[in-house]
């Protein structure tokens, strides 16, 4: 089942997916002095980990197609998909572990306490995230803290992990955690705009697939947050209803978004973030080279 | 959540629960001149483990009830009942962390290891446990190998985190896992022999509970093994069908059982998987006190 999941089925096909985390970790350990060498089973463990939440989400969801394939729990049921998520788990962290091999002990224990930490924080995410469907609202401020949870969480430690693997002091990684945070920020941010307005050959969603499904994404966060107007009326309506919406009801709701400007508010929030990864690359003195910057600019690029 | 699921609510009641696997670890590291204090955080680990698998298994099987109270996913949803399982297991490895404060970090790492691979193997076993429930038949060896899984793991790895959190080289420690298997798999099989002839105020479930859901249990599992018979048809009859068995083909199964001596025979395995322990005991110079075997042969009494 969980080669399946990856896509190494009888056909032999490889799941896609951008594998952005493992990219992050083995930047940010090259960029620190340290080898590919010494950051692979981090770079491998944080994949792992990602992917068990996504076999997890896609329950939570019901989603029942990934990346055009139908997700492990449509395939094998329920009770499969939770317990194979539950073994990838704890594959990430034996993958984890095999880091000892080239890292001291000590260090390697603080690797694992950065991967926990970041496990248990996505799960406070993802509960927020779940108790906000049955919201008839939801606070910037609330939707900040569920993101920072679900998406900031394994970027933060994707950095952290990759200055640890390459020998940085605790303090340092640290800073790579604070980077991480406003990457994983700004690319949540821009991923909910693509929900939204397209486009659906980067995202392999529709567009609009975000607001048939009612889900609280950036964009509609921030029109809540919109003085009283017609507008805003509509989105209002819109999410206090309990089922989904219709095309034209989509259409409606991103019309009435985009007359508020949501879409520049989503920019604006989304080089906030960026400036603000930058105030802690240059307190920090880290990624000096850019390197991680230029790669998460290539990814996280304006959908305009 | 998490804290009802514990029982920690707002009318301060505590879930009942027999802490088996704490109270094992804790033994051990006694019996190898180890402190409480070195072995708490394991303990405290371990038990949040167990209950981590429980939450995700009340899930995948159904149950909306455990020791009369509500599931977790039956009073807060499927959803939130996956995530809060998942941050169990989390929070987990992060309480075993904390005996870096009292343990040496590579004697930690080995302990984290134990419990990742007790986690996976766990879910190995649960993977064949689902499989199962859509197969007409079920052999011992296959049964062996998933109660292997589902409870020898977690016994095993009670054992050998109390030994290695006591100071006990790896392969002391080792043998005090042999030993926690043997004694896991006895446990197993007296559950097994008490789900099918009571005793409810005891196990909290009504006598013939798994027979009613057709789990494959020891007693069914050796009755299939048996030559054929009419007996024997009998509950390869109520095992073939896809539906819960109503009291009447409970208490038809039962005599089935009863007839063909699977009391006996679950006596017997009972019996063997201790002597098995004894060996392993034995083998190892551990547990010299019995310390561990009185314990557990408390609890794992005959079913007679």
């Amino acid at each position: 089942m969980i080669r399946y999941h990856f896509g190494y089925d009888r056909f032999g096909r490889t799941m896609s997916g951008k594998r952005l985390r493992p990219q992050i970790l083995l930047r940010t350990a090259l960029e620190e002095g340290g080898t590919v060498e010494c950051a692979l089973d981090a770079a491998v463990a944080i994949e792992i980990l990602h992917n068990y939440s996504l076999v997890h989400d896609d329950i939570e969801d019901g989603d029942e197609l990934r990346h055009g394939r139908t997700t492990i729990w449509a395939q094998f049921g329920v009770a499969q998909g939770i317990n194979a998520g539950d073994a990838l788990c704890a594959l990430s962290y034996l993958t984890l572990l095999h880091e000892e091999a080239v890292i001291p002990s000590d260090r390697v224990v603080d690797m694992l306490a950065v991967l926990h930490e970041a496990n248990l924080h996505m799960c406070e995410g993802q509960a927020l995230d779940i108790m906000f469907e049955t919201q008839s609202t939801v606070t910037m401020s609330q939707y900040l803290e569920m993101i920072s949870g679900k998406t900031g969480a394994l970027f933060a430690a994707s950095c952290e992990l990759g200055a640890l693997a390459a020998g940085c002091p605790r303090e340092r990684a640290r800073q790579y955690a604070r980077l991480g945070r406003a990457y994983g920020r700004a690319f949540q941010i821009r991923d909910d705009a693509l929900g939204t307005w397209g486009l659906s050959d980067i995202t392999g969603k529709p567009s609009g697939a975000d607001i048939a499904r009612r889900k609280w994404s950036f964009p509609v966060v921030w029109a809540l947050g919109t003085p009283p107007s017609a507008d805003r009326e509509i989105v209002t309506g819109a999410y206090a209803r309990r089922t989904r919406l219709d095309s034209a009801g989509v259409v409606e709701v991103i019309g009435a978004l985009d007359r508020l400007g949501a879409r520049n508010a989503a920019d604006d929030a989304h080089d906030l973030a960026l400036a603000e990864a930058d105030e802690a690359a240059g307190e920090g003195s880290i990624d000096r080279s850019g390197a991680i910057r230029e790669f998460l600019a290539q990814g996280a690029r304006r959908v305009a």
